[in-house]
Parts: structure tokens; sequence; C-alpha cells
């Protein structure tokens, strides 16, 4: 199977090292500045660099992997000139398949990596789970198989699962990764080193992952200690944006206690 | 030197459990119900198990842990007779030293281990952060000695800055233990394995502790993808609990990148 990828950020750089470890053929590598697509391609000597969307005219591939911003992908499609018969899918969380839908004579796909991508940290595809949307069953089989060269969970998900797979990141990860911000700055204000949670985080993500997290829940909101709860407020006097936000979680966790406590009630516990 | 245990919940039973191991003398300890105590004392020939709160008369300690919630460390404190010259430290991160101030004849001290402790599952102590405080130079040596039995990390902490530590940590561990339950939840309605997230959500970790969390911030908040967020939030329309907190977060992340980007432009950054 011949890949284009289409773009140079990234998604794109990962995919592209992920590929050629996994024996794939990357043919070309598309980016709008010909020296970004270049360093993806230099230690690849089967693979052409370009700054054209026309496809026709590099080397072909059957496979092509959208790997841009998701306001990128329309201005892309609008240029991008495919071999007929070509399999073209973007890599979001968020577009629908049907965001390609205006191309015409190509078969359509979504291969959805849910990971964080930084250029300067290695990834581990194999534990990466990819997520496969296709217009026909070939086309499934192929992103599948793709899929499989890349990572050991690949699963079909349909578009709607996969809005409900992306909110549930945002909250999981983009959230959290801001919760923890927080608590590094708390931390660098008290001239405390941040290492001191690590252990702590670490444990409460195992547990997580372990059990449902409503259910191993802590801290004073949770056990509904008033005192502990007032004395924050009162350290975090001089950040509102962090009492608010202390306010809002401890607000949704005991309301979901509350639930859990109703719930309890309705079958009878105790 | 020979330990009390006052206490025999999750937080008494891993201490007794550590400090055996860690071929120090438990003596005694003591829980409101015998059984409780005995349980935790079973293994140890030379430990005595009380639920009696006179410690002159039980097998005598140096130093007296008390591992009970915080609002039944004052209880404790009214009912307890200690040795003359013992140490008696608390456990909690949110009390300050002070509330065992109304002990006379004795040092007093805090042992705070920052970790979320379940009974049936096993801690590593050796990673476990444990913050000192104590009465008198003595007394912090004989806290400090014992915490390092015990862990490679332990600090001198004064209460303020444990108070601005145990704060960070509820933003840190129980808001985002939370926030993992919410993102479960969205997952099990949808029919998806929890198991999707993790690889994600260990990266992000990874990533928050070798970055500034705030640096690597990614996701539609941060990108200020209105397309995104406003999808979200319709997607959520069935659970405003979880509207709500995607709107708090979304606005303290915007509020975050926002000050980033002024503090740009004071420096004059482009």
């Amino acid at each position: 199977m011949k890949i284009g990828i289409i773009g140079a950020g990234n998604v794109a750089t990962h995919l592209v090292k992920g590929l050629v470890k996994a024996g794939e053929e990357v043919t070309v590598v598309y980016s709008r500045t010909l020296g970004s697509a270049q360093e993806l391609t230099q230690a690849l000597p089967s693979a052409a660099a370009t700054d054209s969307l026309d496809f026709l005219s590099a080397a072909p591939a059957d496979v092509y992997l959208i790997a841009v911003p998701d306001q990128a992908v329309q201005p892309v499609l609008q240029q991008a000139v495919f071999p007929p018969e070509a399999l073209v899918a973007h890599t979001s969380g968020t577009l629908p398949r049907e965001a390609l839908s205006t191309l015409t004579g190509v078969e359509t796909g979504v291969f959805y990596p849910l990971q964080t991508f930084s250029k300067e940290k290695e990834v581990d595809w194999a534990r990466i789970p990819i997520c496969v949307e296709a217009s026909c069953d070939a086309a499934e089989n192929q992103l599948l198989n793709l899929g499989r060269a890349l990572s050991q969970q690949v699963v079909k998900m349909a578009g709607a699962e996969r809005k409900q797979l992306h909110v549930a990141a945002v909250f999981a990860c983009n959230f959290t990764n801001h919760l923890w911000g927080v608590a590094q700055e708390i931390l660098q204000k008290a001239a405390l080193p941040v290492t001191l949670l690590q252990p702590l985080v670490q444990e409460t993500m195992h547990k997580a992952f372990q059990f449902n997290p409503f259910e191993v829940q802590t801290g004073p909101a949770q056990r509904g200690d008033q005192d502990t709860l007032e004395a924050h407020l009162r350290l975090l006097a001089q950040t509102p944006q962090y009492q608010q936000l202390y306010q809002a979680l401890t607000a949704s966790i005991q309301t979901t206690a509350g639930q859990k406590a109703d719930a309890g009630k309705a079958v009878g516990n105790p």
C-alpha cells in the first residue's frame, strides 16, 4: 500500500515515522512549505516532497492521510486533485467523514489516532488507539490494515461515537492538564517542588482506570468537609479564576455524590 | 523508636504495614473498635491492640501517629492520655500542628504522607512524599528519621506551605479524578471501552510533569475553536451538570491563555 501524507505538523511527522518504522511505503509528503515536507522525506529516498496538491503529477499513492488542523481541511480539499479510486482519509477527532464528501471519484474515510502529539517527543504507536471509518467495506479494510500495522488497538467507530470519544477526551486530558497547570502554579508560588505531587497523581490515575472514578472519589468536596472547602476558597482569594474553578468542580463532585446517594436509596441501600 | 498508631483506617493500615516492613517497632494500635485494632496487630506478636486512649496502661511508645479523619482528631485528643515527653503527630494535610496544642507535657508534630490510600491496594512507601513539622528540633529529627525509614522523599514543611500543597493536591487529584469519572461515563453511555482513553491520559500526565502544563495545553478551548466548543456543548445537552463543568473549565483555560498572551505582549514578544 502506497501512502501519501498531507501535512507536516505533529500528527503528520509521527505518522510518517510510525508508518516507515512499520515497513509501510510513504511515497509523497505534502506541505504548504516545501522545506517542511522535505524535512519529513529526508530519510526516505523513495518519497517525494511537494508543495503542490495536484497528486496526479507527484508519486501516486493508494491512501492519502490528511493530517492538517481541522480548519485547514476544506482549503486542502478545494485545491487537491487525487488519482481516481484513491482512498482519502482525514485524521480528525471532530470532523465527520462527510467533511470529505465534496471529493468525487475517490473513497473517503477517517483514520483518527487518539493521542496528543508533540514534535520533540517519541510516541509508542503500538499503544495508540486508532479509530477508523470509511465509505465502503474495501476502504474500511484498507484503513484497518494500515491501522494494525501501527497499533494493537484499532477500532471501527461511526462518527457519532467518535464525537462522544472526543468530548470525553477533552474532559480526561485537556481539562485535567489545565488542572495540573493550576496545581503546579500554586506549588511554585509556595516555593514547593512540583514533583511532590507526581506520585499522588500517578496513583490517582491508576485507581481511576482500575475502578470507577466516581466510586473512589476522595477529598473535601466528596466528604462534605465544609471547613476545608471554606479554608481552600480563602487560600485562593488572590486568584478568583481558581476560586471559581474550585467551586465549579466542588459543585459537580457533590452533584454526582448526591445522585449516587439517591440511586442507593432508590434500590433500598442503607 | 517505639511507635503507637491511633486509628485503624486506610492511612493507619498502610502506616503499620510500611513501618513494620521498614523494621520499625509498632508497640500499640488503637481503634474505637478493638477488633479493627486487632486486625492490624495480628501479624505483630509484640504489639498491643487497644480500644482505650489511655496510653499509660498500654505498651508505651515514643511516637504516636494519629491517623484518623480530621473531624475525629479533637475527640481523640480530649480523651487521650500520653506518656510524658512522648511525641504526638497527626497525619492530616489540612489541620495545623496547633490543632494538637491542647496536649500538655508532650511534643507535637505533623507527619503527612501525600498519597491516597485504599485498604485493598498496596502502596510503595519509598515513593510517597512525607511532609514533616514539629514543635522542637528534637521532635522534628525524630519525625524526619521515621519518615526516611519509609520514604525517599521526606521534606520539612511549615503549616502555611502544607495548606498550599493540600489545595494543589485537590486540583491535581480530586478534581482530575472527577473529570475521569465524567469521561468514563460519557464513554459508557456511547458503549465505548474506557480503556480507549488510557494511553492519551498517560501521555498527557507525562507531558504535564515534563513541561509546564500551561505551555503544552491543547484542545478546542486553547485554540479558540468555537465550532467544536459549541458542538461539544450540544452533545452535553442531556447533562447540564457536565455542560456547566465544560463551560467553567473552558473559561479558565481561555483566561490562562489570555494572560499568557498579555504577558507575551508586555515583554515585547510578537
